[in-house]
């Protein structure tokens, strides 16, 4: 490894401002050496990071954290930040059970202001910090560090209209590095990338050249022409740094910018004078993404996120032996679904690799839509074009569905309209942990009315039920895990099930486990160590009434078994259903405790939740035991 | 009634594309003194029809409805809407059961292009629109009106964005009449009162005016001089009739802007030429809300939804022997909550007046914050707030905070942040209808780790249940109905009760209803008759195990009865408490069926959907039997 001989003297911010500004740039260098060292062995955001290192740096030399607030969006761009604040011997734990966070997390450290993961909350956190301080007079400041991707959040923006109109002292870094995950879309990202007014400021600086010739013969004109060219640019130069009469203005923030995000000392030096002004401040930053690795700069989409890999060769090519994914099972279902009908259009918010809609948008450009990170927006533009007789397909991960839950509701759900909701990263996540957990969907859907809840157990199931909810003309949801499958073909065909309808996959004696979605494979395992029936339910709404009534009626005891809160989930409609159905039977409800999860190994995190085969079946003995002891009573 | 000779032969809008321009000014004339005549009869929102008027005449004048798609937001504004589109007769049954809603609904009218209720989906709704007809070759002209406030909803500028990277002939009206309901709040209506560039326009008027006569010495000067004036003008007036660069030429949008609203005749000529554009375009319209009618353009909060009223008098005023509303239940305990916590802050979307919260924000206007139509900024800006050492208050309708439930997880639950959420309109809320029952939450709450749910019965309860929850350290949600309580009086103190625990009310024998919130009124009722035990279970959760447990040995029948959905609410707690317990009993869980709701009267809502005392009797019974029946088998 590259010797860091500054960054080694490096262990909490405080370290960094007895540095001399001219020393910086070797730190920027060390820490960016230092994060290519520990990022290539755990993995973990990657090109994100490289392009925050000089920012990450001025920040913590000029702002007096932790009293004062840094709120990083995201947060996928924060490991320098980790490294920078007392975490650097911790970060070859980054993302595993017990280590770090791959996010900011407000437990961490104290140095974490917010805890993030979901985009576009910066701004408004970093506004009620910096008012809950005004109102203790405390003289902290706050800022918030946001990327141009999640800047088409529209949450940035009621924040930034919100905080504009405020006397407070914020700051607001546009962190633009010309993309979020992906390329970024959208008419914002366009306007940065140009001056609305640097037409104006040329013809003035034609003008004045053009006149002087015939100003110069009359006593005083060139005076007037000087002023007026003063006064012009005056206005549009109105803030000390900006030469663009920006969008932010409008808002009522002052815009500095752009500035160079890898300069760190002229970062500094405008960061030091930026403190001391009075008002909602923005700074635009120009960093790149992968910044000072070859590798990633060139193909930062790629090492956006990266598993471990070797610096000197980078990423190794995924191989084709792996099972697909449930992501590419939907990749290659939508794409057979679209080549038979015309009216079926993708929409993503901004997510199209981790989607699998990367050979969707190639191939039917016209009826792909990236909307940018905007899931409200996402679903109500849906529910528009099913209203004019399309068939919308919106592929969106169960945890940011979260943000469009009104309009699921009312857009899609109320007007009864054909939106088919593809629910990737249902249950738990592993190494992005608890922001990320896709857990509370089927309780937050169940409630909804007219939609069909479908929960796929292998990724034959996963195409079977895309295109069964897809055929129906109602809001319907399939619901798949994050990762890998079981391995089995999932078949190229367009073949449908019926709605509402389960099956029973093993006949066993006295217990039943009626299993949904990603728990029907350790439902398996475990029944054959028990001799237990297993029905896939396969919908979670509506419930197959008369295969729950059935189970009911040949075993002693159920057992449910979902990847999803046990509040209100699937375990609680099959609940609902036999206290309806009038038939009393002992019913275990098994599924993520009501607590919120950790990061770490998926199957390590199953296994903790009890929900791994081994557990599952611990827990069933145990429980018939307390059963036949309460019935002996 | 004034006559209406010209509004007398329009039945749909093609009636109007008959009428010549000239004779539109007396169609508003006539449209509006229609509206005064109807809404005084049968309340409704008023203010912002009466300001719309010339609007709607205009649109159908121009745009080929219902092939073009007319897309109001919020939809309190499409009254003239209606009576244009084959609804004048029917207009006498707004917002009664069976009768026209006060909103925009697909169901209702084919001119009605998509159904509203919450703010800032138009523009993405139309947006879905004009792609899916522009997919299909369709010529169709789609066009989304929007108010100054609900351009502060995030959502409005996600689809700004995206629209306006577009190629799609879309057009977007700014409805500005400088207020939501309350006057607005924010950065962008304080620039949409102003014009950024007018100062350079003046300057080089002044410049051309001041420099004339130096230039005029000089040959070919003025010449000069004019050519700069030109181009400056050119840009700035980059659009045909635009004075300003505006903020949303940034977003891609062509301005047109500001026009008077109330000049009918100039709006159908804008309108025409508008219609033939490509690409999308924004028109910025001034109107005034009450517009025509003197005492609602003096008062347009007061006018903005009003009961049967007398137009020559006006409103009356509300009588003070009324039983208080939960909503001033909820406004006098925030006041004397603040009188002794300093760090309570209140927080409200734009609902001072619908809150509670206009006395709280004249004695503590620091502590009040107004975010706008901005549900997703609110909760996150609350959740900065609490990592500040203060104690927000959010105060927000249930239906509302469906568009801040990514916040309320991943900002406030997760973080265990002690935000207080004052959910007001849980359960049904009559008139308003299906976008606005808040009949989900306690399903779409109860998943939420580290969240306390509590359910108050009476005011007393409601002012008890929040004292309680103000004062832990973690997330809280106290849900009240909408409307008058009990009668009873809430009391002054700030007493505080076990969290988690409920209480019995009345002890009867073989039957136990279990009540939530509301619910506990009629359960009492019921209850004399059938001599069943009640209990007022207080919270949702953390649920009263053991007093559950109680319920369930003393009794042969539970009950559980809620204003929420059946699917995942409290009777699904109550479900998976007694699963958990092993005791078996059977149960019945009633509350609002799993469809969509109707409007209309909150008492004949109530009861067909089971929810009266009567019906609950009569559902108690019938089940009896049932059970009885079964058990024999």
């Amino acid at each position: 490894m590259t010797p860091t001989p500054l960054l080694d003297k490096i262990e909490f911010p405080q370290d960094i401002r007895r540095l001399q500004k001219s020393q910086l740039p070797q730190l920027a260098d060390e820490l960016r050496s230092y994060l290519l060292d520990s990022v290539s062995k755990t993995g973990g955001h990657f090109a994100s990071n490289l392009g925050a290192v000089e920012l990450t740096i001025a920040l913590h030399y000029v702002y007096q954290t932790p009293q004062d607030h840094l709120v990083w969006d995201v947060g996928h761009q924060s490991y320098p930040h980790k490294i920078l604040t007392g975490r650097k011997e911790r970060m070859h734990t980054m993302r595993q059970y017990g280590g770090l966070s791959g996010f900011p997390k407000l437990s961490e450290s104290e140095y974490d202001a917010f805890g993030v993961g979901h985009s576009s909350t910066s701004i408004g956190a970093a506004l009620g910090m910096a008012i809950a301080d005004k109102l203790q007079f405390k003289p902290n400041r706050s800022v918030a560090i946001i990327g141009d991707g999640a800047m088409t959040g529209g949450q940035a923006f009621e924040a930034l209209n919100n905080a504009g109109d405020m006397d407070v002292d914020i700051l607001v870094i546009l962190n633009d590095n010309e993309m979020s995950i992906s390329p970024n879309v959208g008419a914002l990202p366009k306007y940065l990338a140009r001056n609305p007014l640097h037409e104006v400021k040329d013809l003035v600086k034609s003008f004045k050249h053009k006149s002087e010739r015939v100003l110069g013969l009359v006593p005083g004109a060139l005076d007037v022409a000087q002023k007026v060219e003063n006064k012009i640019k005056g206005l549009i130069e109105e803030s000390s740094d900006s030469d663009t009469l920006s969008l932010f203005d409008n808002f009522g923030f002052v815009y500095t910018g752009p500035v160079d995000g890898h300069d760190v000392i002229q970062l500094v030096e405008i960061l030091e004078e930026i403190r001391n002004r009075k008002g909602p401040q923005l700074l635009h930053v120009m960093t790149k993404k992968g910044q000072g690795y070859q590798l990633a700069e060139n193909d930062p989409v790629a090492f956006h996120a990266v598993s471990a890999f070797d610096p000197a060769h980078g990423l190794s090519k995924s191989s084709s032996v792996m099972p697909l994914t449930y992501t590419q099972i939907f990749g290659r279902w939508i794409l057979d679904q679209a080549a038979v009908d015309e009216r079926l259009l993708a929409i993503t918010p901004a997510m199209r690799e981790g989607s699998g809609l990367v050979e969707f948008a190639q191939c039917y450009p016209q009826r792909y839509f990236d909307v940018g990170i905007a899931e409200q927006h996402a679903v109500t533009f849906a529910a528009g074009l099913a209203c004019g007789q399309m068939k919308p397909v919106v592929a969106i991960y169960s945890t940011f569905l979260q943000r469009a839950y009104d309009q699921l509701i009312h857009d899609v759900a109320l007007q009864n309209l054909p939106v088919l909701f593809a629910i990737d990263r249902g249950g738990i996540v592993g190494a992005d942990g608890p922001t990320h957990a896709g857990i509370y969907d089927l309780s937050y859907l169940r409630c909804v009315p007219n939609l069909v809840i479908a929960v796929p157990s292998d990724e034959h199931e996963c195409r079977l039920l895309l295109s069964s909810c897809y055929q129906l003309d109602q809001p319907t949801a399939v619901r798949y895990p994050r990762g890998v499958g079981t391995g089995i073909d999932a078949g190229t065909d367009l073949e449908t099930v019926a709605i509402g309808k389960g099956i029973i996959h093993r006949q066993g004696s006295k217990i039943a486990l009626i299993a949904f979605g990603s728990m029907v494979q350790p439902a398996l395992v475990t029944a054959e160590v028990i001799d237990a029936t297993v029905a896939d339910m396969r919908f979670v709404k509506p419930l197959d009434k008369d295969l729950l009534l059935q189970l009911a009626q040949e075993h002693d005891y159920l057992v449910t078994l979902e990847e999803n809160s046990v509040m209100g989930g699937a375990g609680s409609a099959v609940l609902e259903s036999l206290a309806r159905s009038g038939l009393s039977r002992p019913v275990l409800v098994l599924g993520i405790p009501d607590k919120v999860t950790e990061h770490g190994d998926t199957n390590l995190l199953h296994d903790q939740m009890g929900l791994s085969a081994a557990k599952i079946q611990q827990q069933i003995e145990e429980w018939i035991l307390t059963q036949n002891h309460s019935e002996l009573k």
